[in-house]
């Protein structure tokens, strides 16, 4: 099987649809991504399944989506004001800038090639700053927030004065965060806008790390159901010098993306630290009220905190398989759980005359409310199995001079590429009853 | 009845978690505001609904989710850097600012009270401008987006060249947009930032009446499957003096929300504006080629754009009830439409006692898989049944005695407060079965 690369699926994702460059008949602007038609479908699919899983379907955790500007005193709290920097150097020779820890100051300037040209570096803080209100002044200066959990830790007292939760209990946010990154890279894995699907969970102090160990397992639950590679997913522990000073644990899930091991979600044990930071700045006491014991405390809060925009390059990269087949052919196939593909089924009349095309079309329309469908007549049948194959379509349904006579249909599975009649009545169920065992072929490497 | 007033509403959001004051332990940030534990369910499901509506049940329209951030040049062409502006006033006195438009600036300062101190009026843009990369210069100027339309025209031609759609076909987006406006008001009506859902329908010219035609109904018909009150909606039809200079013909969709009768929606025939605009600008060819026929031209857009945080505060004061029972007791009642009702089955046992706790703990798990779902065991069973009401849950599963025996449980319905049994077997399918065929009771003025 030849090597899935970062071009391979930048390239895919241009061509398909997924994921296109910003503004780009205006040059794009660096770091700065939109989803196309398919992309957003499997974004929207990849946060859909999150929210489920973490908010309707377990115990004592509720939803909420606080505002991208919030008020500038939380980011004094939280440390991003004074702390959230890259050191930066310029060449003042060619006016270049780079991050300092990313090339090596002794050598000569990457781009012009002097030597001895770097200024000492400065910290740059990486939040984006604009103005509320009619005067551009330091009262008016806010930030596009850099990470979503602190709109969680300023609501904390309101959910629980609102929404009979008791501890221990969370608060699910899937939102958009901003970071001016010098350095984007890799796609959509860093880059300026991202998304983020964050989970904290607030105990007891002392119960804490009994639910640190059950949120590693249950996150990294989450993505075998997801249908992800187990091998290509592993946990990162921080050592003591990647260990925020604050934190008592901390463990990442990497996965083996094209460019190597990354990060993809942290699961960290906060302690108490951001609610008494917060306490501290604004005045407001923090403190949660255990109505049985009538206990007062600042809760410990362990936190599950995954990268949407990362999912979906990871879901993107382990989908991607070139296959080469009996005859030599090779076909791009994109192996997506049926949960998160963009498209369910596509619907292929085997030919558009004799009434056939008029009666796939209607057939597509009949599972529109049950599934994402794709109505596709032009070309061959091979080459329209190809292009479903391509974009990931787990099952085709085709419809032939046989379906005329006794209502069945071809069902034809992306993985496998077999082929069995199913009668019209009961493929709903069966395409339900497929997706939900569905079990990958092919695509280990 | 009594009157729905806005004050009603604001409390009974923050009183039950739908919607709270951002950062309010800071002392909140003008404009801005979080979604708590209801607020994002019924915000996602009014997302979700509209969502399936326009792509998947929808002929010939997909998806899209283009970034917030954007090259600065695309607001030029669309005329934002010049025109997006309100005209300010300062008062000299006091140092009060006020929207010339809001004030009779021959009268005397609103705060100050003093006559004749008003500055001549200034034009202060509504976009949000931040700096990308570590240069703080002209050239490093970007902008929030003030509305998601501009993503949309910019990725056109990627749409058409990855996704093989033909003309007519639309892009939907769902996404954030921001304006720095100087006087918010009405609760989330007008904030600082904001959600939209948007569509844009690209047509042949000369075709677009008809499709003008074709979304006006489509869009009206949307908000009647929402089970909005249809004597609240009505059109308004841009006059002369509102319509915009491009647009050919433009009705908004408007609500008599409690503070009165306010646009929605809007419907809009931009005509070829947008991506002339944009050919213009970025020296870009958009035309479109029309493969059967070869001929190439600008499609016209007819736009459906809604405000999904508008749409969050006319569902709740659409539902909004204060109902006085033969008792006389009054009480408090959302009448949301099951669709979009941030919880949909509450499960009550009777008393905790006796292995019904435990009995209606389980059965409650065993409906999150299709609903979301509520468990309440604290309080007498006819407050519980006012709490679910006050947040509007259109369906209480209450588990009994009677239930240990015989498998049944009471079915109470929210609107008529009816009760009947039904078999724990059959719940989930008259569950569904009612909220498809469910219409409102009460509530009508």
């Amino acid at each position: 099987m030849s090597e899935t690369t970062l071009d391979k699926i930048v390239s895919l994702c241009k061509r398909r649809g997924f994921i296109f460059q910003s503004s780009e008949i205006y040059g794009g602007l660096a770091g700065s991504w939109d989803y196309g038609p398919l992309g957003v479908e499997l974004k929207n699919n990849i946060r859909d399944f999150w929210w489920k899983e973490m908010t309707q379907l377990h115990d004592n955790i509720v939803g909420l989506d606080a505002a991208i500007l919030m008020h500038p005193r939380v980011w004094e709290a939280s440390g991003h004001v004074e702390n959230f920097t890259d050191p930066l150097v310029d060449c003042t020779s060619c006016k270049s800038r780079f991050r300092a820890d990313q090339i090596d100051l002794e050598e000569a300037c990457p781009v012009c090639g002097k030597r001895g040209t770097f200024t000492d570096p400065r910290n740059f803080n990486l939040m984006f700053s604009t103005h509320i209100g009619a005067v551009k002044d330091e009262s008016s200066l806010i930030y596009l927030r850099p990470e979503t959990a602190q709109g969680i830790y300023l609501d904390f007292k309101q959910v629980v004065q609102s929404s009979r939760v008791k501890i221990p209990f969370g608060i699910a946010q899937v939102g958009k965060a901003f970071r001016n990154e010098i350095t984007t890279r890799f796609f959509i894995f860093r880059s300026t806008e991202f998304e983020q699907m964050e989970m904290q969970f607030f105990v007891k102090p002392g119960t804490d790390d009994e639910w640190f160990k059950y949120w590693k397992g249950e996150r990294m639950n989450f993505y075998k159901k997801m249908g992800i590679s187990p091998d290509k997913l592993r946990w990162h522990k921080h050592g003591p010098d990647e260990l925020a000073f604050y934190a008592k644990e901390a463990y990442d899930i990497q996965y083996l993306f094209p460019m190597g091991w990354q990060e993809l979600e942290g699961v960290h044990n906060r302690t108490d630290y951001d609610l008494n930071q917060h306490q501290k700045f604004s005045g407001k006491d923090l403190n949660y009220l255990d109505q049985e014991t009538q206990e007062r405390y600042i809760p410990y809060v362990v936190e599950t905190s995954a990268g949407l925009t990362r999912n979906v390059l990871m879901a993107l990269s382990d989908a991607y398989e070139e296959e080469t087949l009996e005859d030599g052919e090779v076909r791009t196939v994109m192996r997506f759980h049926p949960l998160i593909a963009p498209i369910t089924v596509a619907v292929l009349p085997l030919v558009k005359k004799d009434g056939i095309g008029e009666a796939a079309a209607k057939l597509e329309k009949s599972l529109r409310e049950h599934f994402a469908t794709f109505h596709d007549q032009s070309g061959a049948i091979g080459r329209r199995y190809r292009r479903m194959d391509e974009i990931g379509t787990p099952y085709c349904v085709t419809y032939d001079y046989q379906s005329l006579d006794d209502n069945t249909v071809t069902l034809r599975y992306r993985d496998s590429m077999r082929q069995e009649r199913v009668k019209i009545d009961e493929l709903v169920n069966k395409i339900n009853y497929e997706s939900k065992n569905y079990k990958r072929i092919g695509g280990e490497v």
